[in-house]
């Protein structure tokens, strides 16, 4: 289904899915940060509900490329990650999509309390979630790929150094009242 | 979509009712697929703490229309599928309308825990519920008319193949990072 | 999977599935109520997570068996009902199994919260949910089925009847103080 | 439907309703109590959805007999006191029954949440909102019967000194380290 | 702390009460209510927390007044409802006012789970409970005053009626497709 | 009300109190720690809602007293923390007690969701909140009171020693497979 | 309100603490308050995810510094509280910043939720929280220090005249209908 | 602290560590699944809060033995397998044991919820997320260790298995009424 565009694009290490175009701009996070941390990935609508033959299709297709991970987010009834994780060993984070009526405790839950035996890793409802998901496949990257280790290695060590430099209370006493 | 009555207006399949016209906006969900699947429905605001009186009325209406289901909205402490239910054995399809303080938690409680005895099926809160309601409808009906079985397949198929065909990762490279 | 053990069995009209054993007491009350209403069913275990391949030969099979429709019960992150849903068009029913930690709330969540496309038609969290699933499987076929209209009918009728003999408050007086 | 078992039975002032059998372990807190305060009252098993002709038949009773207010125990989706609170503007308090597997808060969501035109006074989930039901009905009776509010008064007096004269401290040290 | 305007001002029969200012938004819908019913009251701010000594003289004056109830409208941990129950007898209405947090779960669970001993008759969240809490006190004086009986009578019937002759159906076809 | 049984009796530098009798065995964790710690207390039965009367004096008994701080636990509609804060300004540690039928979730709210102007510091539910304020006082008497913090000191690398020394993997190899 | 840092900077007496600039809104309620009451306080932000180093050393400050209490506000999984609490024995004053998904529900429970054996004192959810810290820090400062104790008095009988003096009410007849 | 009782003992690949004595039952679990997968790990009780001090020893060890992988179960304020996440880049896998008042809801939103930039892989509350996080550290090792996959892949064949041969149904007949 998806033909890279050019020979010289690298395989994807970690595969992106989605449940629906609605999802993607929490799960830019996801993919902005593996951009950032120069991992090759793949990104895909893949809706566990409306396309569940492509489960079994992508599922194959992450055992072929040998993908370290699929990051999967999906809203409401999430079945995506779970169903994925059903179909293939292949580690399989999810990313709990902020819901309209119940902000994601939905999606939250159906991603979370996977019965033992299918294990899905679930990360923190939204945005935040799916660049943590983004993060822990550059975990799972760099405990075999020494330039992933740097790449991570030098954002945990900036985002950190980010909070330290916190110029906000600098320039103010830290004492307030005179 | 709704153009006068005329003597040959088709005698409706479908009740689909609302226990306010505060909810209007969440059933247009159900009644759009419903047109768009040409099964013929009626429609009525039914306030059961309002016009109390109208249940029964409604009920014996469904039976003498020989309805395959009503659908049923309403939020908060929505009573309206459950109190149908109650007085038919025409199936009730409930719909948790999304209400302001809690966001839909009370109207789906409210709905779908009915006790054994007297079921109602239960959808999604909000007007995806609404939506999910017209096309079990539909399912129901396919069972016996071919008609809205071939309807029904090709809005499945349809909504299969939006997801095949989105464009929207299309012009970007797939693999993410170069 | 499942052969028919002898000849003369009818064919079932509802096929009852379940997530695990472990769910077989909750949705017991399923298969007595079919039972008492002489309603055809096959029951079997079907993991949507540890047998996702499954899922498409049962909802083949459900088409092929011409069901009324399915029950299907599941606990936890309960993908059961909505993944069928989503591989055939014979109505879902999904009965949401009281989990341990949650008691069923992410059960109920994972079911009903399905996103718009895909309906899955929820119950009540545990036994009763199961046995109002078996009712409305009852309504559903009572629609064109006068046996099965009779049996609800008269179910109905005689819950009605137990309320109204209700002995316990009989040999009491009714008025309190005296 | 309930007959006075002799001519002097006093008219009943309360109405104690709830949805079903299961529910009299709770109610028997509001019964208790009125019976405490000596104020006549009748009981009986009412569902409002196996027996929802009865709602509209209680609720010219209780115009009627001019009771003033009825206690209305229920759980899960707890229909019965908004249901009858449509039907007749006798004031109805409602008790949310603790149901098994969201331990009232669905009962409670029901009852309470009444969109604005119709009231429920709403109480505690299980025997303390009984009681506190009963209570309330002899406070609503105090404003115009001496004899209730006197008892009532009483009642009050008692359980504020069963605080004040508390033995269980009495006996200890009542500073801790020594 | 009140001085009526004018000596002719009506000896309020309802008191109404909030935590704070910003509850004041919510309460109108009482204080429209028992206007239109032509049911004299009186209305203050008063702080269980802030002014926590005005409970004891407020109690006293819904005696003295001999208050038919007081509504009690409070959001976060409001605790403003059952402290002024604690202080009196007249019976206390509460309004769980919307929090900004927790959009007034805080505020209903505050209010509607008080012990057993010390009665809160508890509406719904924000203003639909402030209006029922005024239909409640009017159901409260009906039962001894004719003309709020007639008034509230009314109010009922014409609100049943405004659903029975909702004009948004009515140009339309009942039915809806072709 | 309370009378130190003998005149040796060191002067309480804590008050506990707790709403009801009920809450005494989740309170007896406080108690126990304090009197390990060595800081005097005092405890009582408070309810604000059946003794209201006492929360004035309780809370000028506290200042008289020169309490460092007051203790209070409660459960349900929890209002004896922030009524107790109301009155006074000695410090309030409020511990919500575990509810039987939302386990402890109302009696947090009711005691944490205090609005700006009336601090009453929250604890966990239960017993773990109990000691942990007894913990809590004592820190806040280890500011000035050496031989308070020379206790809590040991206490904590008591507690940090334990863990430390925890036999319980000792005699198990704890390289898992072989 | 904050001025540069001069010599004569009094030694903060409270310490205030935040996961994240974007917490800065929040906790500005406790800064002002501590200004108003005029209590030396110094301000930063401290990761307890992305600084975790800093816990130890800032823990070692409060200590150094003698600071009364650190009043700390966190969101979503908020661990900042409790591992502050874990390295001293200095008071920690835990707010719970509201949470863009779940509001500051997953704030709330990481903090108040300790286990026994180290305290964190919460208060609610946002900027009543955080004001809430602040004038519980005032209360802790009180005991010992006469000029915050006459602050913090003053600044409570202003809050409960305020109340009082509410002229909101004054030009509307407090009588409702005439 | 913890040296290998022999020399042949396998260097650990992966730790679990809990945060109390009383989450062993818990994480028995996970145990079991290493042991069966014969990967070779270590255990020891590590409290975020009782002994903070371990946090960057315990990540520091899981460096310099280059564990694949951290196992971490804690309750209530569950801050254990965040903090370990902020120390050290080795990925986290977080399991929330199930706590006495809210079953472990507190647990998962304190384990889940982590802001941007510092993940942690979350698995269902109590025993079925300890079995899944041990599962899904297979699933990590499997990727570059081919006994670790093949094991692996034998346990999902087998539990795949299990459901098919499920004997429960067999000797019943599968058609319900005859």
């Amino acid at each position: 289904m998806t033909t890279p565009s050019t020979p010289q694009a690298p395989t994807p290490k970690v595969g992106v899915v989605m449940g629906s175009r609605s999802d993607f701009e929490t799960m830019q996070g996801a993919l902005d940060l593996l951009a950032q941390l120069n991992i090759p990935y793949e990104v895909r609508v893949l809706s566990a509900h409306r396309t569940p033959h492509l489960l079994t299709s992508y599922a194959a297709r992450a055992e072929r490329l040998n993908l370290s991970c699929i990051i999967a987010g999906a809203g409401g009834a999430a079945h995506l990650p779970g169903m994925l994780a059903a179909f293939t060993r292949v580690p399989v984070l999810g990313v709990p999509v902020q819901s309209r009526a119940l902000s994601g405790q939905d999606s939250l839950l159906s991603i979370v309390q996977m019965p033992a035996g299918v294990p899905v890793a679930t990360f923190a409802i939204g945005q935040a979630g799916a660049k943590n998901a983004a993060l822990f496949a550059a975990a799972l990257l760099a405990t075999t790929d020494d330039a992933v280790r740097a790449a991570l290695d030098e954002f945990r060590a900036t985002q950190t150094q980010a909070v330290l430099d916190d110029p906000h209370f600098d320039g103010h006493p830290q004492a307030g009242a005179q």
